[in-house]
């Protein structure tokens, strides 16, 4: 068991976002911090301090390596987001920005290690202390999003943060099995995950669709199993050093006894069923699964669990156990006699079995043993770690049973909700909350789940960011910090700062917009795309047939998760039905009203002259008719409210149809016009 | 001297764009194929090709690991583009894309190896046959060009190409001195490069300002000269090898006997003075030279040249030579001295001495020198290379003399100037026209030049791209291929293309205006930028105080070298001084104007808050009283043409003011809109 401190409280004063604060002896000077995550502590300070190409860091303390290579990144981020040219330069003994740091920290980074620090900023300089290398790093990101533009040049407020994250166990997953993603993109989502103070990237490195690592003991399974699609043990090694560079965890997920199909076409025989054995190429839960009653298995798993528990050399080992529907196993006489012998009452024994087996040689290799959900089974120690998907109870009963956990369930970034109904998922809450203090502490924290079946390395940004930042915030900020008005408006700057990163959450977007427009302008497709959204949940899933040769070029696979217009909108109405709606609301409102009225003439050549856009058609129309109606609605509520009870009728039956999904699509502004046609009052 | 093919003509019809192509047999479906560079010849064919999943490619003939790499890439590209998933099968014999290849050609890329290639679509498959690889690497080139998406899905229009360049030397300089360029940067310019089939970098890697490669030899380089700014060499090695398996050679240019300051900070000795030297931070001509005079210069410079010369595998290599005031060796006596003993009449002969000796270290070294027009001398044997930045005289004296030259006056992409200006520098236009075909042969073609005064690695592609690829297709294409209406439709299209492969002409100038604007929406600063350019020339220089340490965080930084919506403005204007407007184009034109008019209202908050932007105040106003002029002006227009007098005095005087330059930026439209005033007749 590693010694980790848990997860702890917030300290001194939460101010949850530092609005309109005045600098002293300046007139109209309003500045608001903005950062993501809140910090636990944030003290506003006295004047400014003017960036300047003279800035440079002294690194006192314990500093080593890593954390010198991270001052040359800061400043070569601050140089970016700046333009103000800046290099380290060891020699200076006046530089301005000074940090202590502690401790460098174990070579491993291990869970619970203290990322607390403290930054001070004053109109002089800056004061960055941190009793272990991490706090160092997290400090460098509060930092850079403190600078500002303002009058008097670029800046950093004067300001004291004290600051820790209320969870040890920060975490993003990310599907390399069903849409392979190449070494760059997982870096660049690193560099998104130390921006937001994200501390593992859990990597699911194998399913039914591929084996995704290079294995020097069973070639195999890059040679069959993964389709030419596979990370190179350099290039997860070159991963892992960029990850702990950035002060992130790294832990590898191989999925079994299910989701296992790619591996038994390089080794049929650690297959329950005779096969033969395809990689799969659909999306869903298949039925081949590991047999585990053979002793080879565990030979097997014993060989390649050694040789990966080497290449990852993070202490927790994700060995998946998800969704395995016994059917494999239900078939086979063997394994049906193997049960009765044993006594197990069904498979699921079994899978415990399976884990139990499995658990004493991710032991052995020097690992603490990590699952989903269903290998929670009393059988099993309580150094294993269970990762929920499916929410708070299951958790709950895992930390009741002495098991530590992580919240995932709430958090998948796949099924295209909003960020605000992530946001609000709180690990601690439900049936979490009625757990003794002691039972809580086994709450480690949680993870953002990217599952790839609707992904690419294209759109799997945009996808990922910025909604992944809002859990980032769950997770380091205290519980009280929930305001969805600020957490909004901190996102879209954070959102802003990312694409410095490399993340092309935005840039893809207009790039996949531009190809689907071909030649013509892309701005009427644009005005559409603002306003839709993919249908949420698994709505994909069902809608057609999808595999992994379906091309995911068309307006749904480009379209934000969550419309930022057509939430925006939704508060303008929110208003207007609260008669709280100034003029400018009003200007507003018809404005964009207008604008979707009169796209789709706009946008009806385009739409024909694409193949991939004929979908499209009923969905530009629909958005005609229902600006159309907002107008009309306008119109009635400015006048009193009184509406024609026909026109009513009418348009409450027509924005039921254009509510419904079409082309994989909702228009997200339906809702809002069908609450304005509600407030009118039919004559 | 290298055996090389020299220019070649054109084959075949020229069809300089194929526009509105009606497929048989279908109706409506007008295409036009967007080709930059346009090939030699394009036969429409019949039919179109549909890309899906299963499009794959056999390699036939002489293709080796690099065709193989392409081919790999190629699938790549044209998956990011389509959003097929693509991946090259090797064991599929019924592939339908056919790759036949001549010959791998040479280890190191040879100036004059055969480049053309064939390539035939139909609705079948495609056969892409070269002689030699670089052929194919061009042919996929072109093919991802082809690619439309129709009302029939995602197609490549049936079509025979045989193509072939004119000039066998295409060039692109970077200059990493005076802004270090890291090596991604130069990756990814090397893709743009490959995507419009430029075939040389030139790699301008020593400065006043600072020496930018790793030498084993003379490790005071890195260490003195750089400031912590260079490529190890390793670095270097990577590109040069990224290079090749695009098509592109790379020439390194060590800049000598000037533009060598940063030298002398490592190894004073080589020096004409007795210093103590700094790096230089300022731009400009400075004093500092070698000193030519002392064998142990060339004892040195053989050393270093060796190196180099290993380092870097092209035949040629570049030294410079450029801009040597003479007055450091003025003020030596011993030099002075050492003149006279030679006989030598000025210092043009002195150097003519040193590139004499110069060219002699080179040669043994198994390289052919390069250099700027300065080192045109008799003396110099017939192999080297003049490189002009001075013109067609020059490049035709040197010609006419029997050396080989490229152009690159007209081609600097840091003057600021529209493509439209690149686009009709001819290289065997004005002096050169009047040479025999021999002399003629002699020239090889020619070379954007990127001089890094005024960039950054954040708005360098932006500063390249899209104009590199007009100074491209004037080196591939025929001399006739001039359109200019041609040539800004498909630039459009290619600058587009770029964007997917990682250049960022256009993300980057969306954020460096997200980052002035701050909190604010960019939109009306986006609408300002979008019609203003960065001063012509060497106004920029002449504007303020500019070195190293400079910010280049500015709106003059962001803003592209050239409007398209200006561009697109006076096109508009034109229509109607010639009495050719549309209804549509007037509307346009008014849409516009109050655009402008309206801005400055929506943006004073935004300048105001920024101090960055306050020098855009005046500009701003500027624009707003531009655009009512404008707007007055097309009312009287449209009323026959009759205006006051004293409006139209005032107006004109009040154009005056508003064209000249404000913060380094000019108002782009309103040349335009004093020519609709200069329209109006004085009543």
């Amino acid at each position: 068991m590693i010694n980790h401190k848990g997860r702890v409280r917030p300290i001194g004063l939460l101010l949850v976002v530092w609005c309109a604060f005045t600098m002293p002896g300046r007139a109209q000077d309003n500045r608001t911090l903005s950062l993501m995550p809140v910090p636990a502590s944030v003290q506003p300070g006295s004047g400014q301090l003017l960036i300047g190409p003279s800035l440079n860091i002294s690194l006192q303390g314990h500093c080593d390596s890593r954390v010198e290579r991270a001052a040359d990144r800061f400043l070569q981020s601050l140089s970016k987001r700046t333009g103000i040219p800046l290099r380290r330069n060891a020699d200076d003994f006046n530089a301005s920005f000074i940090v202590t740091c502690g401790s460098a920290g174990p070579k491993v980074q291990a869970l619970g290690e203290d990322e607390s620090y403290r930054l001070d900023v004053t109109a002089n300089g800056v004061r960055l202390d941190a009793p272990n290398a991490l706090g160092v790093l997290d400090g460098f990101q509060t930092f850079l999003q403190l600078v500002q533009v303002g009058q008097e040049g670029i800046v950093v407020p004067a300001v004291t943060i004290n600051d820790r994250p209320r969870f040890p166990w920060r975490g993003l997953m990310i599907d390399a099995a069903r849409h392979f993603m190449p070494p760059e993109v997982i870096r660049h989502n690193l560099d998104g995950m130390e921006a937001v103070k994200l501390n593992v990237l859990h990597w699911h490195l194998s399913d039914d669709q591929g084996f995704r690592v290079e294995s020097k003991k069973f070639p195999k399974f890059q040679q069959m199993s993964s389709e030419g699609m596979f990370y190179t043990q350099d290039e997860i090694k070159e991963v892992i050093e960029y990850a702990r560079d950035r002060g992130i965890r790294v832990v590898p997920e191989f999925d079994m006894p299910g989701h296992s199909t790619s591996w038994f076409v390089a080794y049929p025989e650690l297959a329950s069923g005779p096969g033969p054995y395809q990689v799969e190429h659909k999306w869903g839960v298949f039925d081949p699964a590991i047999d585990p009653t053979r002793d080879s298995t565990y030979t097997f798993l014993d060989d390649l669990i050694g040789e990966m528990a080497h290449l990852f050399p993070d202490q927790y080992f994700h060995i998946g156990g998800d969704e395995v529907n016994g059917k494999a196993w239900n078939k086979n006489p063997k394994i049906q006699e193997f049960k009765a012998k044993r006594g197990f009452k069904n498979n699921h024994d079994l899978q415990a079995y399976f884990n139990e087996r499995l658990q004493q040689i991710v032991k052995r290799h020097g690992k603490i043993m990590e699952g989903w959900d269903e290998v929670l089974h009393p059988d099993l120690p309580r150094e294993i770690v269970v990762q929920s998907w499916r929410g708070q109870k299951s958790l709950a009963e895992a930390a009741h049973q002495g098991y530590r956990g992580l919240l995932s369930s709430g958090y998948y970034l796949d099924l295209m909700q909003p960020a605000s109904q992530h946001y609000v998922v709180e690990p601690l809450a439900g049936a979490v909350a009625g757990l003794g203090p002691e039972e809580q502490q086994k709450i480690l924290g949680g993870e953002a789940c990217m599952w790839a079946e609707f992904v690419t390395p294209i759109n799997v940004d945009g996808r990922i960011w910025p909604r992944a930042a809002v859990v980032a915030e769950r997770l380091w900020s205290a519980q009280e910090v929930r305001d969805l008005n600020s957490m909004y408006s901190r996102l879209k700057k954070i959102s802003a700062d990312l694409e410095w990163l490399g993340l092309t959450h935005q840039s893809s977007y207009r790039l996949m917009l531009e190809r689907l427009s071909g030649a013509n302008d892309m701005h009427a497709l644009k005005v559409l795309a603002d306003v839709v959204e993919p249908v949420k949940g698994y709505a994909r899933s069902k809608a057609r047939e999808y595999n992994s040769s379906t091309p995911l070029n068309r307006l749904v696979d480009a379209v934000h998760p969550e419309s930022d217009k057509a939430r925006d909108f939704a508060g303008l109405t929110g208003r207007l039905l609260d008669h709280a709606s100034t003029q400018e609301d009003l200007d507003a409102m018809r404005k964009a009203l207008m604008s979707w009225r009169d796209n789709h003439h706009q946008l009806e050549p385009v739409l024909k002259s694409n193949a991939l856009l004929q979908e499209i058609v009923p969905i530009s129309r629909n958005l005609e008719s229902v600006a159309t109606a907002g107008l009309q609605a306008l119109d009635y509520l400015s006048a009193g409210g009184h509406a024609p009870a026909a026109w009513r009728d009418q348009q409450l039956a027509m924005l039921q149809q254009a509510g419904k999904a079409q082309a994989e699509l909702l228009i997200m502004v339906a809702p809002s016009v069908q609450k304005m046609v509600e407030a009118t009052v039919p004559e």
